[in-house]
């Protein structure tokens, strides 16, 4: 056998072990009815900001959100997210390019997950390996903001393939960025053909109502046990 | 042995075998005093809009450049460097998330080194996975764009660390996205101390002045045989 063979074998076999952990959490969360949401992303879409936005509106509507945040180094982001009030842990991957159902199993200790109304991940900024592990949410949304250029979708098919909604940010700065609303949209769809894309911008609050709109939906899912089956 | 620890030993090997790759390439360019420097950023910084207008002016200044350009599906890239006048190839890497030596080997078939005066690769956009990579490079670049915050040196340190220099893109959006200019350098040489950063617009084209004298001394090193050793 090869060694890219081998490679090839072992990686398998890494993400099925994964997928299986993944599983495990998929139950867990589902035993509290707990929507769980894995937010990826390009490193500088914004998720962070996006995520903090998203945290305040929703603590401001009476939730209780939660958030895991992974990056490579540096607690900065989990920092960021902690001043919404919410419960925040930073997972610091050192290296590793994408958050794995481990790490996220592991970083759950000493919650008590009965106390949430929602759950996000945020993962490595990083438009490729986040896609082929499972973390055993109920959504995942695929970020692009308006600076990285319409092309991205057909460029890194597999994150917006994978992805449940898709969200553009930064649309203050569409104009400044000549963005092609369209032409984005269409590439989006071309690799996800259907699927629902939020507009935002986590400056000024525009496109947030839809998206609160869409988190709801995703928890009464949870509510009634019909989380996608991966 | 575990299975985690066979994977790293597996990696450790695969990186070996790229280093041998990436080596032979190197004493390959050595033989032509061909400067060749690997590009690498996140996706949407504009490594391409950048090397457009790099292999325009180095036309235009009577050079002969060539391109070789890493994505995991589509030859968009190839086909907006290629309307430079230059010569360049895509690499689609079908979901790979970075360019192997193996590959900048395969795609140089049929081309005559002798002809050209640069070789530039731009990577596969990704912020982590490209920093273990060598290309057998003259020179390594990681570029950031001013939208994607001035945090990203510390939260990707490998791939800033293993640079040659840094180069800030879309300088004219700065106002825009309130980028701190004096935040994003700190951090860059908080990684690497003493590293030298071009801010550039590729759009207006500061700063190209000061990059293209860099690339000059890169090629007087690379006819001097002064390869700097990975």
């Amino acid at each position: 056998m090869s060694t890219g063979t081998r490679i090839v074998e072992l990686r398998k076999g890494v993400l099925k072990k994964n997928d299986e952990i993944a599983a495990g959490l998929r139950s867990r969360f589902g035993a509290y009815s707990l929507p769980v949401v894995n937010l990826v992303s390009s490193p500088g879409t914004g998720k962070t900001t996006f995520l903090e936005r998203t945290l305040r509106q929703l603590r401001a509507a009476g939730e209780h959100p939660a958030a895991l945040v992974g990056d490579l180094e540096t607690d900065n982001d989990a920092r960021r997210l902690a001043a919404s009030g919410a419960p925040v842990k930073q997972i610091n991957t050192h290296g590793r390019c994408h958050l794995e159902a481990e790490m996220v199993g592991q970083h759950l200790e000493g919650w008590d997950l009965s106390a949430f109304t929602y759950l996000f991940i945020e993962n490595v900024g990083n438009l490729v390996c986040p896609s082929s592990y499972d973390l055993g949410e109920s959504a995942r949304v695929t970020l692009l903001s308006v600076t990285e250029g319409e092309d991205k979708p057909l460029k890194y098919p597999s994150i917006f393939n994978s992805a449940d909604v898709a969200v553009l940010t930064k649309m203050d700065l569409a104009g400044a960025c000549e963005f092609d609303r369209e032409t984005a949209r269409r590439n989006i769809e071309e690799i996800r053909p259907g699927i629902r894309i939020f507009e935002t911008s986590s400056k000024t609050g525009a496109g947030f109502a839809p998206w609160l709109h869409y988190l709801a939906e995703v928890r009464e899912r949870a509510r009634a046990h019909e989380f996608p089956v991966p």
